[in-house]
């Protein structure tokens, strides 16, 4: 895997040109058929790469090699410089404050009032946070904030954990903290570089843009995401403050999935059923991305389309195809295992199917 | 158009059965380019069809002849009912119910509060109204309904319009009330018959199924959806009460845009900028319908993958072509025909961009 995604890293390969990827491309299968009645209504394309921390392609549906904005996908491995630095442990984070930086969270009062103390530790502000303010995620978050009287801020924003992770490492390095969402700011060169790593790919001139955090999001084949999250689980390769690093983003995940995402979420719905052996991580326009520590795996999904459903409906059947769903989990996750449309009064009129683009 | 549609209502018909409409079937080309940065971050395929009222074909794009869902896309069409059986009238209705009742709206106060008198009008209660409960459509409507203290009732669901539109018909024309959501009740049946008469096709063993709101949903070809769009606008060939029951239902939309769907909704911007010249109207999946009154022109778009945000682009690069986007409507319309990605703080990253499947 490494060295294949060494040859994909140039600038001049065709697969990295977003122009070529357009029409002439082979077409991604249709993983997803979106059923109403009995009729397919609407259809999901996409790309599927499961990898093991070896480099080894376990798993590849339709294009796996043309870059791929991971987003929040991969939050797990930006956050591993938060703890390898040695800025987690000066400022005293536990578990919840790692989670948190692994996180797209809710934006509920739990959520936010451990962002806020952990700002004032750091002696940062919510106005330090470069991430914009947004509402919270679900419409029972957005109720308990406007049932506090108070309006948004920069610390309901989904990614305010990821950004005070950053800040933490910018006091704990003597970055700057202005600016430290810019591309060429210290704190980004490093994410990048960890980034290098844990992907196996020289990253620095492959496309970029900005997040919806504003941070620089960086094209990625997804082979090669899925290979950074199959290292996060099995980092065997790694320095050995990275293998701690690892090591404790996974715990930290695993004992506060609400943290990740938060009430009726996907995420923490899966962690915590299946804990660590099944660290999933949402991401936005279709992107889903997981580290199976216990089977030494990282999985990487793109919908074409962009569609959350779609990428939940992969990423559980996945899960399904590789035996990691208990019994016990399968009544946890029952709805999200068979998802149903239904009507707004409550009947079940249509189902969300895997299509023959999974194999079973 | 009519004979040809024909062909396709029968049931043996294969672009009918589901499971043939897959990968075999070719696949349509892509509309949308979901833009960040330089690189294409999502894409969504589709097909469109535009239709003029005599059943030619302006403009076909994919697939055109496999059966859609409409949605609430021809809610205008499934107001007919209340129209041209006098029971708009003999209720004393104006504009204003007409057009909800052509609408998904926000469920905001003013619209509750129409529906909540027309209600006592016919002598009804939210209880009467299958459609179910849901919270308002957007943010800002929902913090109104939360600052009220009050909970969502039925009246808040963006399809109550159309329900109490239905009420009012049973009402009139003695139909009981309990029901009138269920294919066999005369309701169902006398829309099934509106929509056969303005499709040109027998619909009776055409795909169906259940709405989020509860009704029936019949699988029409999106030629055949254009086709009875391009009638509302120009019913030549329709009885003397149907003539005037769309004449009704044109007035209302273009008096009363709000009403169709509300603050910052696509449907109210673009009827607000152009009148009856673009009855523009949303349906759930990524279908869009639009009546150009001028042009005798109906407009079916439906986005494979369900995208609202496609279906958007899309529409208003199809009323662009046509020439109907006059110079002072552009400057009302300015983020709509050139959608534009924003970071949560607000900077611009990226684009909503039509591709090379619309010719321009």
């Amino acid at each position: 895997m490494t060295d294949h995604s060494h040859e994909h890293s140039e600038k001049d390969e065709p697969n990295h040109a977003p122009d070529q990827a357009g029409e002439g491309a082979p077409v991604n299968p249709v993983l997803v058929d979106v059923i109403r009645g009995d009729m397919i209504e609407s259809r999901h394309r996409g790309s599927v790469a499961i990898i093991d921390s070896h480099g080894q392609v376990e798993l590849s549906i339709g294009d796996v090699l043309s870059p791929v904005f991971a987003r929040s996908g991969i939050k797990p491995i930006q956050a591993l410089a938060l703890v390898e630095t040695g800025a987690a442990r000066a400022f005293g984070l536990g578990s919840a404050q790692v989670a948190l930086a692994c996180s797209s969270h809710n934006g509920a009062n739990t959520h936010v009032d451990i962002i806020r103390t952990w700002l004032g530790k750091i002696g940062c502000t919510e106005d330090d946070l470069e991430c914009g303010t947004s509402l919270p995620w679900t419409d029972e978050a957005k109720q308990e904030l406007y049932a506090t009287g108070e309006a948004a801020t920069t610390a309901h924003d989904n990614c305010s954990g990821k950004h005070t992770g950053f800040l933490t490492v910018c006091k704990h390095l003597d970055f700057s903290v202005q600016g430290y969402t810019r591309f060429e700011h210290p704190m980004q060169q490093r994410l990048l570089g960890v980034l290098e790593q844990m992907t196996g790919m020289q990253l620095f001139e492959a496309p970029k843009a900005i997040d919806g955090c504003g941070i620089p999001t960086i094209g990625i084949p997804l082979g090669n995401i899925a290979f950074a999250m199959a290292r996060l689980g099995d980092p065997h390769d790694q320095p050995k403050e990275r293998q701690e690093a690892c090591r404790r983003i996974r715990t930290a995940m695993a004992h506060e999935p609400y943290l990740v995402a938060g009430k009726d979420r996907f995420c923490t719905r899966v962690i915590g059923a299946l804990g660590q052996a099944a660290l999933v991580k949402t991401g936005a326009e279709g992107v889903y991305c997981a580290t199976l520590t216990d089977k030494k795996l990282g999985v990487a999904i793109k919908i074409d389309d962009g569609s959350r459903r779609a990428a939940e409906a992969v990423m559980i059947r996945l899960l399904q195809n590789l035996n990691l769903i208990t019994d016990h989990a399968k009544g946890q996750l029952l709805n999200l295992l068979e998802p149903a449309i239904q009507s707004r009064a409550g009947k079940m009129v249509g189902l969300v199917r895997i299509a023959d683009g999974i194999p079973s």
